[in-house]
């Protein structure tokens, strides 16, 4: 297979203050694609190293992936450093120009040198997404292809799926055909993925599969290279309805699907609306349903109920629930979920309370002790579960239980007792 | 300083399966300790390209950290590898014999060649940590001191710490002591954060400074190397005082601060309480707010109002407001900041609403577009906004702004009209 390297650039790498996830997204991406990665390198904002990380790689390198330094402020030197490197010129880059000039006009700045020298590009480089947000560029040098790209995650990440795999796959010459396949699973554990789907894989060896955890949720990539689209569909299709089948209904979605997206899709199509009640996840749920464009059709409004105060107030919760069996309990999370769905007189109610830490824990209630409850009209559900991690990922995992929750109520799967 | 090189062994870190926690973990440790890292060099589980990475680093290192490899599979092949380049025979090692026939007894296990082999060391070489349970070890060759960690995390993070950083420390004569500070701001844009340090940052080059874009902060790093404490730190202090001088109010925390937690202690030290009214945002104050541990302290509660209706029964704003100048107005958010406040009790009531997109823009009110208000029982604010990006950047912005306003609005200082 076509082989390269990565060499990601910046001080905050080789000082820890940042971990390089750039690095890990562009393997990640690269080697689902078919493509070989030999090498990851980092180095500082320092002109000397950073020249002779890219010599390095260049000797034996089909393709290079360069990320970081490509920025406005002083130590964004990788133009400088390119340009000596390959013995390019810098040259003022019109299109480069035009679409700095066009960022600064919108905002009502002046053009300023530092924006400008972004402009200034080695002799030849190619724009990576002339028209989109991001700023990338690449070169071709001794048959060995260029790419660099910002630092900024989602930049980097855009232009890596947008452009830098399709555009190393169409020089791709033998197998010319590459095809991916993203399951994503939530409910299950890494070693249990692995675990149930160890003989499809044995067994598949044309195939290449990849696992990636996302926490809470697991990743599964599949990519097959063939001659032919329709060829590599079919075989695409078949392994992966195998997998669907070991799996079952922990997969909630495929390619750029997320939960929120999902559940919303679901509700869409049912015609159904949803409000959310919220006390230990603090407005996470609400936050990830209106992430989806389009959601305020679904989507009629959530509550944070931090304090008993506002559950009773707002949502009806009865005083001496709270007193005998306390916020954090069953039925504390049906009193929310059957309130929040009177409140804003939505189809579904769903309501989570609990302790996401790391105080606030007790013998009978540790942290992570959480309850779920979802109001339908016709039934009530609500079920207890114990999470584990940090504030943070209490809160996530509470969230996606509760979405999955929507998920699963629609499709009739049952819902999940633990994970 | 003294400076070296960390080489990270392991095909899954070149595929993207494992994200190289290992490599940011050391060098997050020699910088702190006032060592510096030159590179970071990933390769696979490949006796070639494995050997050339040690090889390289060996002619320009005071030391080198390799971690991967050390284990029993068919795979971990760093001693080999090492006895290869070094040029030194593999000997069996009698202490790391004892340790294995000892781990194995324990178990009631067979000691099988795969494990035997592990006691099999390129001659010379020095177990870390003799009684412990981590296997690790080091070899001098020509004055470069090499360090052999495990891959797994914990043993390796444990080796660093007990072990290589003090024993590099001990080797280090005139040892400086390392010091940095990190400033967070928001409210200024990299190129203007850029133009104001420009004369500091182009006069004080002792210190080594660094910028970082964290959509929607920006983070200022300064360190400075020296022979004592005292006098680092004096120095820091006073470059710090010249920066806060320069950029004012838009710095809102240093260190581990998110404008979240600074706001969270501001409210504590003056025992004031809030609320938030959401409508574009969809919870993301919210979860903010509460992703700091012991926020229920001040924090009362939220609401998404997604809907007219839950604008209108949940914050009491009037079918009028909604109806005259519609549910993104100045009016309404003032109508809804004042009735979270009055709803949920609080000392503050903040209310956004604006326009997300990627739909639902109009001339007048184009995507991004947002209002937000603020209510303190004696004050009512109100600004519009006009931010830029996809769905979740204006979300991020709008949730940032608002807390910024209650930053502000504490300090005394002017609350922000553009960004």
């Amino acid at each position: 297979p076509m082989h390269g390297e990565i060499i990601t650039i910046g001080n905050e790498l080789l000082s820890g203050r940042t971990i390089d996830l750039n690095a890990w997204y562009a393997a990640g991406r690269l080697t689902a694609s078919g493509l070989r990665v030999n090498r990851i390198t980092t180095v500082g904002d320092d002109p000397e190293k950073a020249s002779s990380a890219i010599k390095e790689a260049m000797c034996c390198s089909e393709f290079i992936i360069i990320t970081g330094g490509l920025g406005s402020t002083e130590d964004d030197i990788t133009n400088e450093i390119v340009a000596n490197v390959l013995k390019r010129p810098l040259c003022l880059h019109k299109e480069m120009y035009g679409r700095l000039k066009r960022f600064v006009d919108k905002r009502g700045m002046e053009m300023s040198p530092s924006i400008e020298k972004m402009a200034w590009m080695p002799e030849g480089s190619k724009l990576l997404d002339p028209k989109g947000y991001a700023c990338g560029f690449a070169l071709e040098e001794n048959n060995v292809h260029l790419y660099f790209l910002p630092g900024v995650p989602d930049q980097m990440r855009y232009l890596m799926d947008k452009v830098v795999i399709p555009d190393l796959l169409s020089r791709y010459k033998t197998l010319p055909v590459l095809r991916q396949r993203i399951l994503k699973l939530y409910g299950l554990s890494e070693p249990q993925v692995a675990e149930a789907l160890k003989e499809i894989t044995g067994r598949r060896k044309e195939f290449i599969f990849g696992f990636y955890p996302h926490f809470p949720e697991n990743h599964i990539t599949i990519s097959l290279r063939g001659k032919d689209e329709p060829s590599v569909l079919e075989k695409l299709n078949s392994v992966e309805k195998e997998i669907k089948e070991a799996l079952g209904s922990y997969i909630f979605g495929t390619g750029n699907d997320t939960m929120e997206s999902v559940v919303g899709e679901l509700l869409k199509r049912k015609k159904m609306t949803i409000s959310v009640a919220e006390s230990c996840t603090g407005g996470h749920i609400s936050n990830l349903i209106t992430n989806v464009p389009g959601s305020s059709i679904y989507f009629l409004g959530g509550v944070v109920v931090y304090s008993n105060m506002s559950k009773e107030k707002i949502l009806g919760v009865s005083p001496e629930t709270l007193k005998s069996y306390g916020a954090v309990s069953d039925q504390t999370a049906k009193e929310m979920a059957e309130g929040v769905r009177e409140v804003m007189k939505s189809d579904i109610g769903i309501a989570v309370t609990g302790i996401a830490g790391p105080e606030g824990g007790t013998k009978e209630k540790p942290v992570g002790t959480v309850y779920i409850s979802m109001a339908t009209g016709s039934e009530l559900f609500s079920k207890r579960y114990r999470f584990w991690g940090t504030r943070e990922q209490i809160k996530k995992n509470t969230a996606m239980m509760a979405l999955d929750w929507v998920r699963r109520y629609i499709y009739g799967y049952s819902i999940l007792s633990g994970i």
